[in-house]
């Protein structure tokens, strides 16, 4: 079932007209979120970060009051506990062409899908460490699209990955594009935000050429309180590819180590466990508290 | 009408899946056209660009054989002889995530909306010269998303024109955003392509960093046939506000004046009058010629 402005329908009905904005422009923000035994993890921040996509699209009164409620009715239609759950809110149908009106009829569309945690109690979401190919797309200056707005506008990362399947042969599979910034500076993945290990340091490019994810957040947070040496840089291709260890981050695959970068062996390390355990007590203690 | 996936149907049944990466992503291309006396102009030019944006998004074989016949339909099943046209081909509904397959079931919409043309026979689509603002938000270039596709990611233009509404007072009411590049040289409006004339000669932004627009190509042709001077390269914002004409030209509005920019007059003159005539001309010899 999914949950299409205010109703539960199944995925037949769960359409929208080809005069919406979402679909004509890709004129919407969205967010993409998990839930733990039920719980949706760091739900607020989740819902700062619409807001603020929506206000820089120009409709800050977009997201409905009752979102909450509307995708725990999702996920208990459902009959998930563990799920993945994406929320879009698009600007809707309205009069005319590319220039937007002040009045915002949205419509929101929140969708989920069953997807068992990795950490301290299952495997994880992704099969094995990933094989990261730097490309040629650069990520999408802040100048053109404000980098911190997560919208439907997402050809810039799928152009990343179809270089990546262009780079691929039977021997060698990247499964994550690694993009830089207009300047040439290590960006992000498609979708996922960088992290690597150099000489004891933590080190993540800064805010300025990337999405600020919610999981490369609580990542810093996390190395913050455990006293580990963090660094938000410029670094270049070279930095990670001969780091001593590297990772990726974002909402479903939570820390995701890295294999090799370019074909160059990098890997996992004691930085990366250790944060993928702080990760993992987080979710637990946020989530599953309550269930023992 | 609409015309979706093959068949003609109702406005309220014109409806795409919320999992078709048009609306995901914005995963599409799409083309605007105008048929003039039934006959629908530029086509072969259009038909050129929207594979050209298909190939460069992937998935080169999405524009369906039959899209002549499509449209036509479209035309028919509404009884418009003057219209606009809207075509979108998405990447359709696809199991998995941002990674494209290679396997695509595109999702085609053609849209349509009786549109009287201006020209030698009636008046102009647009009530007034158009009233130019320089913007804040640069143009995505080219190394981020390719330049000349015609994508449904348009939030570039959609921030852009927002800017205008912060811009507008009760006595100013700019109407089309001047776009720079990422180096600061004029680019072109949210959808239109940009002329100026100085010194008798007529200028506009090289290929690079605009989309190339069919209208603007057509109008560099009738100048070259003409024998007037033209010039593409990199121009600055005081280039077009200090010109003695200027121009936006797409392929709704034509060749459209320009009023002024940045509140400063620039106003139309001889070049852009000769050149609206020498376009209706084409026009009427391409599309209204058998009628007479």
């Amino acid at each position: 079932m999914y949950h299409v402005n205010g109703e539960l329908v199944p995925p037949e009905e769960a359409t929208v007209s080809v005069d919406d904005r979402g679909f004509r422009y890709g004129d919407a923000a969205f967010e993409t979120l998990r839930a733990y035994g039920g719980e949706v993890f760091a739900w607020n921040r989740h819902v700062t970060r619409l807001e603020r996509t929506c206000e820089t699209l120009g409709m800050p009164e977009a997201v409905p009051d009752d979102l909450a409620l509307r995708v725990a009715e999702t996920l208990e239609a459902n009959g998930f506990d563990d799920a993945y759950v994406r929320i879009s809110v698009t600007r809707g149908v309205q009069p005319g062409k590319l220039t937007p009106r002040k009045t915002v009829d949205p419509t929101v569309v929140i969708y989920a899908r069953p997807l068992s945690r990795g950490g301290t109690s299952s495997g994880s979401v992704w099969s094995k460490p990933a094989v990261l190919q730097s490309v040629k797309t650069r990520r999408t200056p802040n100048a053109a699209l404000p980098v911190d707005a997560k919208t439907h506008n997402y050809l810039n990362g799928i152009l990343a990955r179809l270089e990546l399947r262009r780079a691929s042969t039977d021997q060698y599979r990247p499964d994550e594009a690694l993009m830089r910034d207009i300047d040439g500076f290590v960006a992000e993945g498609a979708t996922s935000n960088v992290f690597f290990v150099d000489g004891g340091v933590l080190k993540t490019p800064a805010e300025g050429s990337i999405l600020p994810g919610i999981t490369r957040e609580l990542v810093i947070e996390f190395a913050d309180d455990e006293g580990l040496p963090v660094e938000e840089g410029r670094y270049t291709l070279d930095d990670v590819r001969h780091a001593d260890e590297a990772f990726l981050t974002n909402t479903t695959w939570e820390i995701r180590p890295v294999a090799s970068v370019d074909g160059i062996d990098v890997g996992s390390g004691p930085m990366t466990a250790l944060l993928r355990r702080l990760y993992d007590e987080a979710v637990e203690r946020q989530c599953y508290e309550s269930v023992f």
